[in-house]
């Protein structure tokens, strides 16, 4: 029986000899930019056409994800979804996922957004703008700095990002905690707690990372007692999303030394207001939701789909497969 | 028979307890800041001082290191010298190894100076000035970034610091490739090759890193032919020192763009003179020979000789032990 799979022409440009070598009986059905689908040689709408996965590429731009979500949702063929998105917090998945459309989520995004942390990390540490300063200053001036190594970090949500973050502090020489909710041991991590324990982990840890999802068990949780319990000066990084920080407390702990500084690059909402103080806070490092822009980026969403094709075909688990039961439990 | 040592008494103070703890017959003569010793409760001139060892640290100021030096060179006692200087280009320790004198060198910048070279690597990937720009203007860019990810690394010296360098590298899965001597192979390197091949792997490489000592055969290494072989829009990176580098050639190559960045933290002479054409070129990051001073480094320098006296004790090599010959015989 052919496997209709919808993605975008671009899309399947660059794998098209990876599919071929799949030897899978594929059948690609091309996105067109109004949301349709090419069935044949007719284009219809993507929620009656025979597809039975769709393949969501950041090819696409934003009016067509939006209207492929709902028309993934409204179709009564459509067995999985392959997304670009490492974070469900769009409102089309809860549809889907209440479908029970199985959801590979990316994890295309996790090398990108570990590169991002240590370049803000190590900005911070090495004092860059004081080097520029003292440059453009002619200024010879042999600045001190802290080291990562021997730091603490602790890694709040232990999932792909936090994996490749770990590996990355690991060589550094960092003390690397994770944070997940089960509190099972996982690679790269020196030690991992359960986010029950997480409070009692604050205290001692000079980066928090937040790169979890938001749901029901993180909205928030960045509050004035999270904040308060963390040791004074540190960093605090959120690569995950605007909603797990409670703003006005966090802006209440920069402002008294509190939280040394804080690296955002995800806000609620977004893009971020120009009337939010995190734009001129001396403290704050302010990215807009960038993280994941690497430049390699789209060819590890393209190798996951490659890697994941097989295992559906063959009814397996997929790699980052979502629990869509958790999921829809914890949605915020 | 009892082990004479000359030391800071701030050094002596830090690892008071670790000596104690080594059980050895061990006399420290406390090192003065006029260069002289104490003897029992007298001080005296180093060089006609009973001592058998000289552990140089970072404690001391730049004029008592000179007279250390010196009076080293004229002792008839000293066997042993562990310095807290990874590069022995300064000319005084010519003479202490014409002497025959033992020299250990220090290997506690080596963290230190990865972390520096990574914080000016992912600092040009990810563009932070333009991320700063950005926050500044009040403007929401998704800005997109090269990853280190993917990239190939070239290190020229593949010693303490290049091998550390290549641990983070590999972490953030760049390709590797070291460059020393024997090139023979070594831990964290993806390939080690010879200095003789190293011409013929420059036109690959996304980074250079010069990280070699100073010597009669790294001599203006980087002169037109080498910048020439470069892949154009590389980034070089000098943490060696300034007498690697011809000037004049590397300044026509940022001109022309065939070198994309240089990240330079050594230079001849230092400190840098203000008529440099290096403190104002846009594609220039200077920094007045910074790289070492990470807060870790005194406290490894201090490892290392709490780890290399019981092997003197004992008649064994060094950690980080110089070879005398090979030193003497290629002096820039």
């Amino acid at each position: 029986m052919t496997l209709n799979v919808v993605m975008h022409p671009a899309a399947r440009d660059r794998v098209s000899d990876r599919l071929a070598a799949l030897n899978l009986p594929l059948q690609v059905l091309p996105l067109l930019e109004d949301g349709r689908c090419m069935v044949g040689d007719r284009p219809g709408p993507l929620a009656e056409a025979p597809a039975e996965a769709v393949w969501l590429t950041s090819d696409m731009g934003g009016r067509t994800f939006e209207t492929c979500l709902k028309s993934i949702a409204a179709s009564r063929t459509v067995r999985w979804v392959q997304t670009f998105n490492a974070g469900l917090d769009h409102p089309g998945y809860r549809a889907i996922a209440a479908r029970g459309i199985r959801i590979g989520a990316s994890s295309a995004q996790a090398v990108a957004i570990s590169e991002y942390v240590f370049a803000h990390v190590l900005d911070l540490y090495q004092g860059l703008a004081e080097r520029r300063a003292a440059q453009a200053a002619g200024e010879w001036k042999q600045l001190p700095f802290r080291e990562i190594a021997g730091a603490r970090w602790l890694l709040v949500g232990y999932g792909n990002i936090g994996r490749e973050i770990g590996k990355r502090a690991g060589a550094f020489g960092a003390h690397v905690i994770g944070v997940r909710r089960s509190g099972a041991p996982a690679p790269h991590a020196d030690e991992v707690c359960a986010m029950s324990e997480l409070r009692d982990r604050l205290g001692d840890a000079d980066v928090v990372v937040l790169c979890c999802p938001h749901s029901s068990e993180t909205d928030r949780l960045v509050d004035a007692g999270f904040l308060a319990a963390m040791k004074q000066g540190a960093v605090l990084v959120n690569v995950a999303r605007g909603g797990v920080v409670d703003d006005a407390a966090l802006l209440a702990a920069l402002d008294s030394g509190q939280v040394g500084t804080a690296v955002l690059d995800v806000f609620e909402p977004e893009p971020l207001p120009r009337s939010s103080r995190y734009w001129t806070h001396p403290s704050v490092r302010l990215t807009g939701h960038c993280s994941f822009a690497g430049n390699g980026t789209r060819g590890r969403a393209d190798d996951l789909f490659i890697a994941n094709l097989p295992r559906y075909a063959k009814g397996e688990a997929l790699v980052n497969e979502v629990d869509l039961k958790l999921y829809l439990e914890t949605l915020p």
